[in-house]
């Protein structure tokens, strides 16, 4: 007397969501999925060999406040409660969606962007709505339009895979129109000039994600958090698994947050060889759009970004090729070390001669 | 033009689900979180510290293979694709949740039993029905109706508080007479003597979900899994956050399954120590239940549950006070090392006396 598919009708339906190719570590060049190439600070490493031998028997704090702490301080937030920490940013964007979208709700995303949001809508079974950026990925108007149904419009800034900024001045004018939160979500904004932290301070319906995983280096450890005002971190944690961060990872987020030379050094590093990289792409006839991230977006006016993306992978050099519907393709390529560049640029060199 | 309460409905009406105290580790003999009071293998530790120094500046592996692996030989499945890995087996849970209980369905679980089934419910916008348990923890004939709404039934075997199992073929006979499936929640069936995994080979719509933090002394690093059939793995993997295992846990995870000599000691052990427990509770008078877990679930006759917890407690021993609406209260002791359970009992005794 079993059902046919126990199921809700809406996973049914839906696609499950494609994270970019992770082949065996060490068995390429790895410019796919935006990945930190330098090893993370050595302060966190010791972080994890240091929580190894201590009490993993026992649950971790609930809260990770030990994190929340030196995140409040190191991005000069009020206080811990304006901190939410999770397994990922994919994890708080997961609570985010469960927390304002509600079955036969629809949440909002700027497009081309990451396509992610539009799975967590479809495991709601809410819909989602795709506004398209204009000429020089400039938010339309439309992106700013209220009304019922929309629960929560959520903005990659810097965005992928463009690597382009909205400015907070320009994220304040939408949320201002909105009547529905905005999520801005900083993976990438440790690379960039501007943030939005100060637009949480004072607006309640702004938040901002933010991740390990890039600038620090942390991919593998899964460490991401928000940023709200503490109403609304207090009314999410209902949401979140109780011990959502395990005791060695929030070890190492909470030495992470205490190297901010780091990573101030490691900014200038990364965004030294991306401006090579866009040089040098466009002295081989690509448009690039000028980056605020750790990864270039380019497109050849000869148009075969597919090819170029199989010859590279011929010689053991993953990039992103991204295609979307109504709209056209291009590559998208993670800022590496110089001599993964130089192998990389190389390459591309030859597939275009070829 | 803001909403005055953004946040989906369902959320503003239900309440949190409170975790047992986590006080500061080594300020107290901590009985009320069902830890194991022991370290971890130390192979996993061993394998902590070598992924410390690896490349967790990549993305792990999404699908977390090398413990699927593990797992299923050291469990006798088929093979990985039988297992889901998760950020401790609070993660499985809410997978499985929203996988099949969507917005005004309804789940089922026994009453007294893990009350965080009632909030999974709750952040769905779903409803939850409790059975009550018969005399002697045995599951009356209702658990096992079917009807429309009713999408899925949990039952945590052994169950807490009261550390009694149901045995595999009583649970293959609720299930037969369900049309939805049936959750057996194995948190602590490494101190048992029966389980339920040879159902889940010849029945699709029997789960098993386990963790790590209980027998294999992990509770601090977040891992459990669900033991289903491949189809039902294949569909909940749409729901999971792509990376929802660190690149550190899988590595100790894996190590976890290999350690399969170290967990028949544990249990050797720890269930020495519970029966030495249960034999001096009730020479103290208590109405003790036999344990198939690691702790145990007791009541005396003179009933005052909360002075005796509370006695404890200011003798920096904590156990947990339980209390169930319409059905009473008692108190359920983790197993610790001889020594806490030595400092426990005697303080209960002295509790006794005053």
């Amino acid at each position: 007397m079993t059902q046919a598919n126990p199921f809700r009708p809406a996973l049914a339906k839906m696609l499950p969501y494609a994270p970019g190719e992770q082949p065996p570590p060490g068995s390429c060049v790895k410019l796919n999925t935006n990945e930190n190439p330098y090893p993370p600070p050595p302060a966190v490493v010791e972080a994890i060999r240091t929580a190894a031998g201590g009490p993993i028997n026992r649950y971790p704090d609930p809260m990770a406040t030990s994190f929340r702490r030196a995140a409040a301080e190191a991005l000069g937030m009020p206080g811990p409660e304006w901190i939410l920490a999770g397994n990922g940013s994919d994890e708080i964007l997961t609570i985010l969606v469960r927390g304002f979208v509600g079955e036969g709700q629809r949440l909002r995303l700027p497009y081309p962007s990451y396509i992610l949001y539009r799975t967590l809508a479809d495991i709601q079974g809410a819909s989602w709505e795709q506004t398209p950026f204009e000429d020089g990925w400039k938010l339309p108007a439309e992106f700013a339009k209220s009304d019922d149904g929309l629960r929560l419009v959520l903005l990659p800034n810097p965005n992928s895979p463009s690597g382009t900024i909205v400015s907070p001045n320009e994220v304040e004018k939408v949320s201002a129109s909105l009547t529905c939160p905005l999520v801005v979500d900083e993976a990438y904004v440790d690379f960039a000039e501007t943030n939005c932290l100060d637009l949480v301070k004072r607006n309640e319906n702004v938040f901002v994600t933010r991740t390990l995983s890039k600038s620090y280096g942390l991919a593998g450890l899964r460490f991401g958090f928000l940023v709200a005002q503490p109403h609304i971190v207090a009314e999410l944690t209902k949401i979140k698994d109780s011990y959502n961060c395990d005791a060695i990872s929030i070890a190492a987020a909470t030495a992470a947050m205490g190297c901010q030379e780091w990573l101030a050094d490691i900014k200038t590093k990364m965004n030294t060889t991306r401006a090579v990289m866009q040089s040098r792409l466009s002295a081989m006839g690509f448009e690039v759009t000028p980056s605020h991230a750790n990864f270039v977006w380019c497109r050849h006016p000869d148009g075969n970004h597919k090819a170029i993306y199989e010859f590279l992978k011929q010689n053991n050099i993953l990039i992103r090729y991204m295609q979307f519907a109504d709209w056209g393709d291009g590559l998208r390529i993670s800022v590496g070390t110089d001599e993964q560049m130089e192998s990389c640029l190389s390459t591309i060199e030859r597939a275009l001669q070829s």
